[in-house]
């Protein structure tokens, strides 16, 4: 998905001071925000912008879909890849109608629907955690596939590289990673000319290839001859493993606020843009896998032998394979825009950690992205990288989400009754049965070849996620909130400054104790082996007008003594002001002895004591 | 090295106040220490015990010695192979003088001595870096040769581990890291049996191999003639290399204060007993090599050859080769005694950073152990885990450090002029001449197959000590360390509570502040889209008392506008109270959005402001 830049550096923060406080006089200077139209439209998407920047994973998905299909017919041989086109016809027409509806899913959530969304608002909390539970394993899924496909298309072209497949994967995941880490800018118009080129390439080996009479190099031959026979199983196989075709086609209905004005009608042209010529794609592939013959071999893809068949082994198949690669770079990048941003949009919710609601300094959702990242990894050692191992998973989540959104756009055509609304439920809920038929059938026939993972993920997603949202509820009603808590009133107050040596760092702790506590004293742990006596003295002849309590303990411990010692306070208010060096340079952080954190982690842990630290500035 | 266990929990800290403290009635009730001696005398070491304790390196250095010799000669055929027994003698001889040597430092540095202490005592600050250089650098290497070694006589023994080589090393380092992790107390006892079992097999090897008229199984045929002559070059590399066979024989030295008294006495006849034993086994070993004409073979040590020649390759061979496993391991575990303790050292002398001498809550330098693991995992993946690889890097260090030390000793003894002054020197002196000779021939011969690493890591090392020295220096200077500061003086104080919404956690974070400041304000800062009106109506509602501040930032920074406003405060004395959710189950630790932590670092790095964190614990 597509992050439009809109990041504005204001040089003087508005201030503005509450109302109405009685006890202090206040003024109101709050100045407008500025307004959030004209120039930024400039930056929005036009519909062939928003067809290249949101639709470029549902294209690159021509890399492995067709061979999606191929690989299971050719256990029936010759006879089973006849059954090519027949399987693809079927996917593109599952296409028309899952295009159709969102069109719809458009024009009903201008705001940018999303299974998630559309699930939360008309089928309830669950089922939109079932929704974003199947988007969370997509993304990482495509992550996964993308590179896979992406390194596949590479091998193909250069077959020195095929040992190398997996380390060529990780390369490329961190590269994607490195990338979105520093918080690129997506803009649409980088996208548009590496998915022009990819889409028109395909379409020129499609019509060379159908202008041909025989295939400029000779395929690789049948490596076997037919195990079994064409049944009804296989080709729901055949149709259940070339879905992952299907994936990335609800982007845009994601995404439709991006798009400049009039938004819903520009995202629905690009909807259907989309479908056209994704459909388009597949067929012509399919058509020219049977007529050239095309059977899976190892270590070359479907995609490349139809390319090498259709413009030769020169330099327009090497133009194609590159392209591939690129696009399929760029699909895997479309998750580290959109999985962040469905992160954010559940922490927001309270069913992820808070955390990844949080952009570090270069505004980018670092905890959504290493996720990404981590667990896409694992995926990918664990299939070795190998494309054909991953794809049959993809699936099973894009319908389980494709069902959720068509059920829900039903029950907002029930409710709303608006224009039309009878022929619109009949669309959304042809199109529920149809993805709610395709998501059983892919399930049932892809549980044995790796789908069971995603079976036994999903529920353990919603699980997890019903936790963290029971625990920040919890933590809701312990912090009261939605109620106006009781007026705060200062307490007496004690402030402990640990001391170890005297210095001038001492004195501005002391001094800064001073300002604050009503009871200020300085704690001094010894251990065996100090000299206690030295210090004692140190701290006579310095006489800052404090107390000084001396711990003694014998196993050298930091926090321990000071726990003990601060639960026989009587003060209601206890701070511990731990004072430390800040060394200007980063190197120097290594110079830090650390005590002040490790003190401050047994105080946070064990006592209700307010840590405060003071940093003395070393230039 | 040993860490004799005195930890002892003292229910209740003993607590003193400091006297004369002018505004504050105070008590003296220092309570006296438990005294350091009786029970305590118990733990210490005999000399059998110190034997086994500080000697098992040592000791275990004859499973690489021997055939770090053979190694040498055998590229001269049978004719280099009849020097074995004339290099290992004149290794020997460095050994007595050696031992002798130590003897004396025993004497002169009864609180333990080691090169880093001799040096620093009498050659200056410098020499004493380079001295805890070498030091560290044997460290490393002791840890990455034991091991590798004791993984060479576990594949000889059993030849299916060879392809699993680095990965068995790796799997010895981690679980030897892992054990001193946990903080275990290294008790002598648990030493001195496998050291026994060890030595009394070696000696048994040689006795029985001794009494033998021709090897009980053949050993391996020679791999290929004489390529070279035997030359000056040749004996000299041999003799270089084999010195790794003396590395070690300093560790009784620098632990005198772990012996039972007469310490003294004790180490020294632990020092004697160790210079006789492995002089024993070298020469014996080095007999049965000339007598079995041993080669060196791909896969099998030559101490397993050796063993096979002597006692056939029945029980007693496997005896043979787990002692040695065991031996290797537990010698590679003294580094992680040793080196932690110097880094401490080290750490207190300013020369590495503080945390080096920080004990983590078990006890444990998790510092030095960690940096002493990741170091030796280096090693052991570039060298693949081919003991031999690693042998010729180690004389380098150990000799340097010898030699410092020796020198070291003559400065004591012209100094001091203690009776026999005179015939301490010349032995000293004759020592650090021999082991200056040594350490000049072992880097020259061995410069090119490793021995340059040593000799750029060694004044890397130094540099790098310095620098941090100087940055120590440079910061206590601006601490005004040594002087008496002048007494702190209370400031008018200002407390900023960022506040994000309005709950008991607000409550609490505003009741602390008012506790403390003389002016407190609650700061909002604010980002396009959020409610800012209905947080302003809920603050008027609560109405906390206190002024509220809003803060607008177009970039959904949380730092920088905090940051710009403290800038402005006129208060002397600037604290940020940021209050926390502190979950009670570890798990929900994750929870935590973190925005106090971001701020945090923000504020410490960018201003001079007090942040104090309050932890609202949820249970």
């Amino acid at each position: 998905m597509i992050q439009v830049a809109r990041q504005e550096f204001v040089k003087d923060p508005v201030r503005r001071t509450g109302i109405g406080a009685p006890f202090t006089a206040v003024t109101l200077t709050l100045r407008k925000r500025p307004p959030d139209t004209g120039r930024d439209e400039r930056y929005r998407l036009t519909v062939v912008g928003g067809l290249a920047a949101l639709s470029l994973d549902a294209m690159a998905s021509v890399a492995y879909g067709p061979e999606a299909i191929v690989l299971v017919l050719a256990v029936a041989g010759g006879a089973g890849l006849g059954f090519t086109l027949p399987v693809t016809m079927t996917i593109a027409l599952l296409l028309a109608v899952l295009t159709l509806s969102y069109r719809q899913v458009i024009a009903a959530f201008p705001d940018g629907g999303g299974a998630y969304g559309v699930a939360r608002a008309y089928l309830g909390r669950r089922a939109s955690l079932v929704a974003a539970a199947s988007l969370v394993v997509d993304y990482v899924l495509n992550v996964a596939v993308s590179v896979a496909a992406g390194v596949a298309a590479l091998t193909s072209a250069v077959p020195e590289l095929l040992p190398h497949t997996l380390r060529l994967c990780l390369g490329v995941l961190v590269a994607v990673t490195a990338v979105n880490l520093r918080g690129i800018a997506h803009s649409a118009r980088a996208f548009i000319a590496p998915t022009a080129i990819f889409v028109g390439s395909i379409v020129v080996v499609i019509v060379v290839g159908l202008l041909r009479g025989a295939p400029a190099v000779a395929p690789a031959a049948a490596q076997a001859t037919a195990l079994e026979t064409v049944g009804v199983l296989l080709l729901l196989k055949a149709f259940a493993n070339g879905c992952a075709a299907l994936t990335g086609v609800e982007a845009i209905a994601n995404a439709v606020p991006s798009f400049r004005a009039p938004r819903v009608r520009r995202a629905q042209s690009a909807e259907v843009a989309l479908g056209g010529l994704l459909a388009t794609m597949l067929i012509g592939l399919a058509v020219l896998i049977e007529k050239f013959e095309i059977h899976p071999a190892d270590g070359v893809t479907v995609l490349s032998q139809v390319t090498t068949a259709s413009l030769g082994d020169g330099f327009g198949y090497y133009l194609v394979q590159f392209a591939t690669v690129v696009l399929l770079a760029l699909a895997a990048n479309t998750s580290f825009g959109g999985l962040p941003v469905l992160a954010q949009l559940l922490a927001n919710h309270n069913n992820l950690p808070h955390l990844f609601a949080l952009r570090a300094e270069r505004q980018v959702h670092r905890y959504g992205i290493g996720f990404l990242t981590i667990t896409s990894a694992i995926l990918l050692i664990v299939a070795n990288g190998q494309m054909n191992v991953l794809v049959p998973l993809f699936a099973i989540g894009v319908f389980v989400g494709f069902t959720l959104s068509q059920v829900g756009m039903v029950r907002h055509w029930l409710r709303e009754r608006s224009a039309n609304w009878r022929g619109r439920v009949v669309l959304n809920g042809f199109g529920a049965l149809l993805t709610g038929c395709a998501a059983l059938v892919v399930t049932a026939t892809k549980f044995t070849e790796g789908g069971w993972l995603i079976v036994v993920t999903l529920p353990v997603l919603v699980f997890l996620m019903e936790r963290v949202h029971r625990a920040y509820t919890h933590i809701g009603d312990r912090l009261e909130l939605g109620r106006v808590p009781t007026p705060p009133r200062p307490n007496r107050s004690l402030v402990v400054v640990p001391v170890g040596s005297i210095s001038r760092l001492t004195r501005d702790a002391i001094a800064a104790a001073l300002s604050l506590g009503d009871r200020v004293e300085a704690v001094h742990v010894t251990h065996p082996d100090d000299d206690t006596k030295a210090f004692v003295d140190a701290w006579d002849e310095w006489n800052p007008g404090v107390p000084l309590v001396q711990l003694y303990d014998h196993r050298r411990r930091l926090g321990e003594p000071l726990v003990e010692h601060l639960r026989r306070a009587t003060e209601k208010q206890v701070f511990v002001l731990i004072a430390e060096v800040e060394p200007d340079h980063l190197w120097q952080r290594i110079l830090q002895n650390q005590r002040g954190a490790v003190l401050a982690r047994a105080l946070r842990r064990r006592t209700d004591a307010v840590v405060a630290r003071l940093r003395f500035h070393v230039r």
